[in-house]
């Protein structure tokens, strides 16, 4: 990884070139920086997805945004949909996922297609905007779990995406109990105001039927990644409790079926966004609805994006680190 | 297992007595009858719960049947639920399941809850009315499924269940596939009308993709518990299609969760039935809306119990096995 001189694309029709603010650092950013994604990501390639910025040009045909808009970036390109897709555009098959699939966002100057773009309200504070990409994936998660308030809903694992779970499905209304191991994410958990527990030191199953009556939970959202998890998740839910399946898992795992047929439980599985995640997601920061702030960890400019890669590799307790890709003054 | 004399047990307040006409044998039978299910079973106990009857007499305080009334026994008493199992009576957590958790109806004179009985239309079959359990099994799940018109439907495993899965879901108006590696089951299928394949020698993902524009498969019921179907019932699956777990996994088994996260799908489990179910059930029956009869392998007299357990045993090939609890003239 390297840091250079770009290129400042003019924006085509249907384009806006943005000036980028702050891009945060994905998972899926370290994978590539391992090497673990050289099928999609052509070298060299700049990446990054989480992206606020302000437009610094519109091409032909753009309507509704104009220079000094302030905006978010919604980095899926579904250009290659079909009818087989049956209108689920932000899962079709041939989605382009920009960033990975194409340039993404730690430079300068960005040249994105139009119908990716969200405006940010007037005031919204750039930094935290440029958590809008993960906090829409928390509201995807907690839309799909259709949770309602009162419900007592289980986060298991407690990195940036389970922690931003936990306090969407908080602000909606529901009881939270989030499952981590990490004794620093249980600490940080504990500061933004959720019951954070270490599932090998507390008796999850008996907590949650404490906390609901006897029924156990009502969802489980599985962020972790971890089999361990996933062979426990089934126990902890109330009968016609959910699961939704955030976390990539790479292999197949063993799940406990005949809790399935025995408490007719549901799963589903639950990827990146729809507008109306990211629309929400906006929402939550202008309103300043959530502790964001303390999520980030570190902000670097983007001169040091090579050193931010390797501090986010070397602490385990990192959760969200941003790049400054503002054009120095 | 033995044949004897059995004690006619006068209805109490809210019971009802029946003449037992017909009663199918079911897996969880077999299983009995295999020893596997001890802990539940009090021996000596009679068994059966797949039953047809006429009501002999009734109780006190019983509306609503009179003797001679054709009825039909939904099996679940769910007298012992409580709050916290959320008005979900069918899957209470302290659900008795009558035939296996007290006495069944393989005797001529059974003594059952008034609240189980469901009438059935005049003129029915009490033979095929004895099919009305495990087609009401059939009914919850593709009610379970949320199947629509024209949506394609995979049944994995052609057992009882399965048949009856299959031609329920296309008396639904869906497109059906039975997956089944038995020859006789695909030959059976067959002369229902059902497309039956076995997965070893089609391809189960390009078929459903030939059937749906590429999209892939709707639903899928899995009612074989077999591993490998387990284990491949996601890759047959559209974006956002459901699976349906009917059948009983005694140990969990390797789910491809990486399908679930990636394309959204669901997963819910089905368990019983509800009372809707069970009338949707008569109403096919006394319809004559599924070739049913065609699933009656062979029918016995009560006296000739224990061969029938063991021709079952021995024969791969059958479907349902009816006893005939009429009273020998």
């Amino acid at each position: 990884m390297r840091v250079g001189e770009g290129t400042v694309v003019a924006p085509g029709p249907g384009e806006v070139r943005l000036n980028v603010a702050y891009c945060g650092i994905c998972g899926t950013d370290t994978h590539i920086y391992h090497g673990a994604m050289d099928k999609r990501v052509k070298m060299p390639q700049v990446i990054g997805h989480e992206a606020s910025a302000t437009v610094a040009e519109v091409g032909e045909g753009v309507t509704g945004f104009a220079p000094g808009d302030a905006v978010v970036v919604r980095p899926l390109d579904n250009r290659l949909e079909t009818p087989a897709d049956r209108g689920h555009s932000h899962i079709c098959k041939n989605l382009k996922f920009i960033g990975i699939d194409s340039p993404g966002a730690f430079q300068n100057s960005w040249t994105v297609p139009a119908f990716t773009l969200h405006k940010a309200p007037v005031g919204t504070d750039l930094k935290l905007a440029a958590l809008c990409e993960p906090l829409a994936v928390a509201c995807h998660d907690v839309t799909r779990a259709g949770l309602k308030p009162g419900e007592l809903a289980v986060v298991m694992g407690g990195g940036p995406i389970g922690m931003l779970v936990a306090l969407v499905a908080r602000e909606a209304g529901a009881q939270v109990v989030l499952s981590e191991v990490n004794p620093f994410r249980l600490k940080l958990a504990s500061e933004l105001g959720i019951e954070a527990v270490h599932p090998g030191e507390t008796d999850l199953v008996a907590l949650c039927a404490e906390k609901s009556g006897g029924s156990g939970a009502d969802v489980v959202f599985e962020v972790s990644g971890a089999k361990a998890a996933a062979a426990s998740m089934t126990d902890l839910l109330a009968i016609r409790g959910r699961i939704v399946v955030v976390a990539i898992y790479p292999q197949p795992v063993e799940i406990n079926l005949f809790h399935f047929f025995w408490k007719e439980i549901q799963m589903l599985g639950a990827r990146v966004y729809e507008p109306a995640d990211y629309e929400k997601a906006l929402r939550l920061i202008a309103d300043k609805a959530l502790p964001l702030e303390k999520l980030i960890t570190f902000v670097k400019p983007l001169t040091e994006l090579p050193q931010a890669f390797r501090e986010l590799d070397e602490n385990p307790n990192a959760m969200k680190v941003l790049i400054d890709c503002r054009a120095q003054a």
